[in-house]
């Protein structure tokens, strides 16, 4: 198992997935700056490991506070999170965990301040843990959509390197080869930032599952061609109607997948729903610079001064999704209704 | 006007178009071993240019022929186009060069050699002319589709520098912006080679019309946000049913336009048109390097050894083509029937 992202020593030690598969190097974050400039620089990156590093963040920002009472302590702990928020906008896990330290600190507020940290630091060590669980359950439940020898296409890299475990859509690849199903995946290389070319066929190489690397606009051939069984994919953050936002491209996959009548399934834990957002249009959406288009390998590849556009997600509207894989299992023509009756809401 | 290739004291001048936009440089190609080399590693590319730079490759390989009758020379001139035709498979124009030079020197064979080689440089000097007006042609008979205002999408480059003169489906566009139709056009970065960003990026901005970047992925978004008002590509075979092989992620842009109920043209000469092909599944397609996508830029992007599916072109059904703009005109819903009609076959 790759070790995305653990504590140790009062700090966290994570894979600079920047580096891959070049350099496999741990880098060591040791403050909260380091951990938001980590997430900003996608170092460590995928909605669970951003909300796993925004928990530890908050650790590392209050561990060693001096703070004398509640009051204060919680004036750092505001700063710390507020701070952390700021990182990346689309993800929710991030906001997700934040919200989380935040409730876990109030639910203390009455102890020492030391006691306090301890709390906080046993709760980012649960998010972690159940982040463990979470995966092991997603590739479990999403077996069922998974024929033998089915053939995989998947966008980005919601693997291992994007969770404290294995991954969310590719946990299914993982569960599925484990079961002997005899798997194989299409990756898309996924620009600008190629986490489907860096991480993902990285992953599945280590994992000895056969992966083919293509271009993105190359997954509708692939398609047409008939070498694709069903797509699935990973999400940043889920609307209550089932519309979903994930890397950019996402949205192309689903629609191509749809002229193909070939199945779209989203893989995502419950952190990554927001149940406060009606629909799709409301998931803010980041824009990366464009300097990552134009010039993304160490080389200029693009006129001097082009303007670029450069959203780092799409939301896929829930109409193009067959179905959702959670830890609790398969939300099938995902909207309002099924969502809600899946969690109990 | 840029000079994408011409001949010049007994040997071809052409913009090494792997270097752009970084480096603008002139080479010369002496031999047609160099033009064979050109082709294959896209120092020229576009299907127009490569029947041009195919033609003058046939007169490097026998200008100075010291054959001293028919039959050798003959042979000579087989050898040399026999080698061309192996450079790339799926542009047809390179099959349709070198067959209308060797029409050439058979319709002279009772002249002297010496005769023979000038009626064969007067043809590909033909060749090279004729292009250009069928560029102007192409350009002024898109103008029909493109209202003013219009923001169109394109992919790969069809341009100047796939010419010899400004291209075709960016001949619609330079056409439309000097008639004062306050075009805007999005760009397709177009993997691996990213002939979008290095060169219809680089046109476009040298002829002052507003060109915005994106990653090929992107291209669905820019649909969905409503920014694209038709589809221009142009091609590089067209089999007589109006299928349309072009370069790989043109067929995925015109599902996407489909889905988006966006109009997708494809802009190209009667070169391109192949009529003993009675559909794209009988298109040659060629396949790159894996390298191209795993190391496309100086710097290795991709683990070593992963399997690579690399298709350079991919077929756009006719049915998914709103029309195919000419040299004469513009054949609304390709099929057969509209083809064979509009080229009086």
């Amino acid at each position: 198992m790759i070790k995305t992202i653990e504590w140790k020593n009062k700090s966290v030690k994570m894979i600079e997935q920047t580096l891959l598969p070049e350099k496999y190097k741990v880098i060591t974050i040791k403050t909260t700056g380091e951990m938001w400039q980590a997430i900003k620089r996608l170092a460590v990156r995928g909605a669970p490991a951003i909300g796993i590093a925004a928990a530890y963040g908050v650790i590392l920002g209050i561990q060693d506070s001096k703070a004398k009472n509640w009051i204060k302590f919680k004036r750092e702990l505001d700063k710390t999170t507020k701070y952390l928020s700021t990182s990346r906008p689309t993800a929710v896990n991030l906001f997700w965990a934040l919200d989380r330290m935040t409730f876990c600190a109030e639910s203390n507020k009455d102890k020492d301040i030391s006691k306090i940290i301890e709390a906080l630091k046993k709760e980012a060590d649960k998010i972690f843990k159940e982040d463990q669980r979470i995966c092991r359950a997603i590739g479990k439940n999403g077996l069922k959509v998974v024929r033998k020898g089915a053939c995989i296409l998947t966008h980005c890299n919601a693997g291992g390197l994007a969770t404290a475990d294995y991954g969310t859509a590719l946990a299914v690849m993982y569960a599925a080869d484990s079961a002997g199903k005899n798997i194989s995946v299409f990756a898309d290389e996924t620009r600008p930032l190629l986490q489907g070319s860096r991480l993902t066929a990285w992953e599945l190489m280590k994992a000895k599952i056969p992966v083919t690397l293509i271009c993105d606009n190359t997954a509708a051939q692939v398609m047409k061609e008939g070498k694709i069984d069903l797509v699935i994919t990973g999400a940043d953050r889920i609307a209550l109607n089932g519309d979903s936002a994930n890397k950019i491209g996402t949205y192309s996959v689903a629609v191509l997948a749809k002229a193909h009548n070939i199945p779209f399934y989203i893989a995502a834990p419950k952190s990554t729903f927001d149940f406060t957002l009606k629909n799709g249009s409301e998931i803010p959406i980041e824009e990366r610079k464009a300097e990552e288009v134009t010039c993304g390998f160490g080389k200029r590849t693009a006129p001097k001064g082009v303007p670029v556009y450069s959203p780092a997600f799409d939301v896929t509207p829930a109409k193009l999704i067959s179905g959702i894989i959670t830890e609790f299992g398969i939300i099938e023509k995902p909207n309002m209704t099924t969502i809600k009756k899946h969690f109990g809401l």
